[in-house]
């Protein structure tokens, strides 16, 4: 079969790339020089977050799976994307430097000329957020954020809210961990020789009991409510409704996306780690704390350029500018509950150990 | 002359350098692998914060004469080693990624055989703050920040403290601007031909008069209380006594370092920046910004890496690690009055026209 | 006036934009997951490849001017826009990162889908050479570049190569500096106090005589081959011409583009950087070398990806593939003229000392 | 037990760390300020050459193990302190933007005190390289390189040379590959339904017999000699003794580190990496090409930097500077015959299809 010649210009459509500038000082006959600067910069974000759509939908298809075969690369291929996605996100954080070589005094040559349009109404942006599993309630500026967007854009927004998350197939996958049951109720490990503290915390009754023991013994008076926290975080009972609301880091309640199952297979993974079995789903958790903290970095950048912008005066799109988005800030962590799990790790060597025969179920066929 | 030989090892002292790592853990004999990472990681900041505080110092040894010459090297010399302390602050955050290689667990091998050591004790991060203009007062947790230190390290500390700092120096060079006394009261600059408002919001008074009127007649309903905010900024009478508590960003009442005359004189830089006389001067209040964007976002990363790395237990300084670090990022702005200067920017077409004598004085002799 | 309502998705023309990505691989019913990633960041390259044009451009403009007008901003313009180039620059180089994301076998799945396209057919990216002051006899592999192009992008290409490039708007620019034809045969300096040796190489002839006395007794034997090299980039007579062709640093010939009268001018803005008129010259130059080394950088991690990416296997456009880059990466630095300045600096201590005549010529009126 | 209190400044060992720094212009009374970047800058990299020579070693310390057990988490170490590495290495490149805020003048102003020392002399640098595979033979410039190091340093590298270097220690854990015997003679997988191409290019001899066929129908008429080099990699024989020269990408012979067997099970890695089995193999082996590509960056943009600084002249060690990076630049890569192996690779859709008894083996117990 003879292919057909495939040209540069032509597979990449430049004439419509490069064909979309429009410079509403040009329309309005006052040339401001830095607003072509503005436009690109923009649409180079949008690309990328076109991207991020794309790399989100394959690793939520993946996931979506009955069951992700342990066997398949299907895993690898889930957490080589996400960490493609970190990539990006970098990228996306260093492109900020460019957008700050544009001064104050040179954006207010156009500024103006843009209302009502602003940054916020990318609904690609808020997809990004919504398909990752941030929920309209946890929004901040919940009313702004509607006003800002055409109403077929809220429509699909408001879809991708409506159907599951990837932390919400996170949270089945978590769920159905295979050879997990087990571990749970599972007696038989037992404590690391020579560390006589955990083998006295230890009362060989089911993993998890004997954890919290294990953990209680290595905390500081002063952090005795974390004791709590973790019954909260990983006891089955009135939490399994779904309907628990955490304390959140910022004292403001917040309903939990994670159940206390998954949560236990989750600190599980990052226990044992080492195990074959466990190496890529160790991976997997990491590079979502990755996606968390460059979103997070992007918009803390991001707040304080538009400080450095537009200092306490309203944006083109009637916000309050930087206070909207640092209100975001703290709020729109989607894998926080991942995070906290750091809490409640105890040292190496005085981990419980596995059985053999739990171990082998780890493990390589060999 | 002959000079002596110089070998790099004893020029860099590298039997000094390269022997100063001593893990804890192998003291304990129970050797953690990252330990040494921790150790070498720590010495390459404080590295850097010696090289930071060598700048800031070269820098205030000029800033602090009775008057910089703008016919000398001498602002050329600020400015570029501001950018230095930029650069090196990109880097110390860069540098965060290599930190968070370590995972929590494997700093759980050796954390609690660092207690009570803690980052905190870095007393030479806290000098770069003070002499860039940090007060005591202004500072988060003050108590619990003098609690970690010794003694003769707050002493350093408080010398610095009751020192000129940087800002301080900053507020006399802007407060002493040549030519600027007469640009206060001079009335003979114009309005830009083709701006009829602009024109009718002139009264051709002084021409701080006349910039509050242009400026008030282009703020938009919801932002006229940026006019009391200009007001208190730029209006000398109650204000100059220094006593003038603003308004902070976080809504907490903040001690002013600079003057309503300096302040004046900054913003009157940045709208006029095109001219020779002032093109340094508006890079150096540029690099300022940069300085306190890098500081922030170094805090940011840092306080991320924290609470991914301990969670919500306590640091081993006995804070609350995360929530120490998350108060200070809010207030340790330290030249946070520069940047709000922003907001009282207006359109470069609506900038009175500076008179041919002034222009003069401006520019070269050509 | 009612000023029309803007929407972001309008004003970036996001409909275009985003749906300018259609895969090869889906059209030949083989869906290649990373081929969406190989268009999007192709075409995020082109956006930025449009932005530099466009701030070349701009650039030109000003320095096209018959007097760039010291006294105006605009050579801050230039300076200010030569730098965002930098840093444009700088995330094109680290976007490589987003692009080695993509595994060998992965590319494999769509690459033969793509003949001939290739990138060396980003006609943009060859007219940034190409208006920066890249000629075609100085391209690496100059017929197979042709071949690579349609007519109307060899046109295009051929118009600008014939056109006035930067490098020699920058060169009319060096040799019309004011004041500096009183330098060249001014008499009237004097030698640092204290510095014997200076002192003895001055003849008090015209200036770079004397200069070159200071250089060549600076010298160590092994490099004495330096001062005809001096020779060659600095005197009038024969190199007057233009014909002139210098030696490289690789050993070939090359054509030279800078005069020997605005090679002087360029050595003297690097010696007296510090005098305020010299200031913004001596950042243009900086930001020049900057932007050769970024784009050096930039074809040298690019060389290493395409290594990396298909080995010792033909590019999808037919080259041989790191072959053809490691050709160009010796032979497409533009401003090494200016780079190679550097090897005739002599220690500020040694430099003669300006009259007050000539220190006021080059300072502000005050 | 009570723990002995640890303080920071104790612990990092603070007192020799930062007293560490005599600059040789302080001590001949000519103050050059620059000169404190120049030595902090240069510990800064003496601190994480140290760091990267514990990881090597550490990882070297696993791989030397007659076995490492891949049910134990020794690979998943390996990897991780490789990334660790790599890591470390992009902040070591991004750290020469510190050193270009030097100007060449500011380093003219102390540079002829610091002969002859030279980073040249950076020994731990050189052990690095030795350690990680780089042989005296394979270097550039070997004679120089000797003439700059003191005879106790010559030792330590020496002694390093002379022991198993990872990419030796990489070579035996590839040919002991569990599974691989079988694989290699192994005659029953099948070609993959619906590409009849492959299929009638296998002809169900041992594997790689098939793999070659299938490799060569791939290959375009200008890749023919692909084949031939194929045959040099690959096959045992003459080539077996370990003294096979190949033909190197800069055309001059250089002596294989890796066995015919050793590259056919890397190369198998690479096509069948979505094994669970095969999955840290695939990221160890990447890991070590970006090793290789950031140690190149770091070089390429050392060279670039010295250019910059010193032009033609020569280093303070006497060489002639960038010539001698820019030769060390093409010959010190050490992973080569792993970045090559992509030349070998073929669409994944061609790959034969491994057996169910084969697939077992390349995965978990389940």
């Amino acid at each position: 079969m003879q292919q057909k010649q495939v040209h540069y210009s032509d597979y990449l459509q430049l004439e419509k790339i490069l064909d979309a500038q429009t410079l509403e000082s040009d329309l309005l006959k006052q040339h401001a020089h830095d607003e072509m600067l503005f436009i690109v910069i923009h649409q180079a974000y949008e690309l990328w977050f076109k991207q991020l759509l794309y790399e989100i939908d394959s690793v939520a298809a993946i996931m979506q799976k009955p069951a992700v075969n342990d066997n398949s690369p299907e895993l690898q291929t889930v957490v080589h994307r996400l960490n493609r996605m970190v990539t990006i996100l970098k990228v996306l954080v260093h492109q900020i430097d460019i957008m700050e070589t544009m001064t104050p005094m040179d954006f207010l040559d156009f500024r103006d000329m843009l209302r009502p349009a602003s940054g916020f109404q990318s609904w690609q942006f808020k997809l990004v957020e919504a398909k990752l599993g941030l929920k309209y309630q946890q929004r901040h500026g919940q009313e702004y954020y509607i006003s800002q967007l055409r109403q077929e854009q809220i429509d699909i927004i408001r879809k991708v809210e409506s159907e599951k998350s990837f932390i919400e197939l996170l949270n089945a996958w978590l769920e159905r961990m295979p050879f997990f049951e087990e571990a749970e109720n599972w007696k038989n490990y037992k404590s690391v020789a020579g560390t006589p503290a955990a083998a006295a915390a230890m009362k060989n009754g089911p993993f998890w009991t004997d954890y919290r023991h294990i953990y209680s013994a290595g905390l500081a008076e002063a952090e005795q409510n974390n004791l709590q926290y973790f019954d909260q975080v990983f006891s089955d009972g009135p939490f399994s409704t779904g309907e628990l609301v955490l304390a959140s880091r910022e004292g403001q309640g917040e309903a939990r996306q994670l159940s206390p199952r998954a949560c236990r297979a989750a600190l599980f993974i990052m226990l044992y780690r080492g195990y074959p079995i466990l190496q890529l789903p160790f991976q997997l958790l990491n590079s979502l704390l990755e996606i968390d903290e460059q979103l997070s970095t992007w918009r803390y950048r991001h707040m304080s350029m538009v400080h450095r912008m537009i200092g306490t005066r309203i944006g083109t799109g009637g916000s309050t500018g930087r206070d909207y988005l640092k209100g975001a800030l703290d709020k729109h962590y989607i894998f926080v509950e991942i995070a906290r799990l750091t809490s409640f790790l105890i040292e190496r060597r005085k981990l419980p150990v596995l059985s053999p025969e739990m171990e082998k179920r780890l493990g390589f066929v060999g």
